[in-house]
């Protein structure tokens, strides 16, 4: 299905048609990872509410869990101020992370702050 | 002074030079806002601890709140598995989004879920 117009007309789309997705845990409201939608993945999430993205490597869509199982129930969306970036909350099953970890953060792990300057 | 040599590699940008910035308040763990850092940003906001972000519509380095003095002392900052997205946890005075709202996401709003299709 087409994504509904009155959203379409307010997406602020990329030069490649996408635009950000931020994934929340419900629960726990850590951020979970950050994807990339176009008009159909936005489409099919907020239909079936499962986190639905695309993937820029693949050039596809990608169905969050389809493969691992990680899927993602969606609690709520909402877009932000300037229609570039999705907030979803999510209830995540298993890692949200393709190594999996809780959380792609989790993965990449914390950046020291305040070096070289005070703080 | 140039980003950390150990960070920079591990940074994943796009054809821009550019990587996401999801921005968290510390306390309430709303999402505020998504930006985009180039290095120099990435590099202030770490050795500042003020949020600092690069505009792409003005193509310049933008230091949160220096006009509206709307700053963000950054507590915690980590980098995604891929490398292409930072997450700050911040301390936000006064609200996060141009329009005056706390976050970004008040302003754009909910989307409608399960339309069309069962939950």
């Amino acid at each position: 299905m087409p994504l509904d117009q009155g959203i379409a007309q307010r997406l602020k789309r990329n030069e490649a048609g996408l635009v950000s997705a931020v994934v929340q845990d419900a629960t726990t409201l850590r951020v979970l990872m950050v994807a990339w939608m176009n008009d159909d993945a936005l489409d099919e999430t907020l239909r079936t509410r499962r986190g639905v993205y695309f993937s820029r490597s693949r050039n596809e869509i990608w169905r969050k869990g389809e493969t691992s199982g990680h899927v993602q129930h969606v609690v709520s969306a909402e877009l932000d101020c300037d229609g570039d970036a999705v907030l979803l909350m999510v209830d995540q099953t298993g890692g949200a992370c393709h190594t999996g970890k809780i959380s792609c953060f989790d993965e990449g792990g914390a950046l020291e702050l305040g070096v070289g300057a005070p703080s």
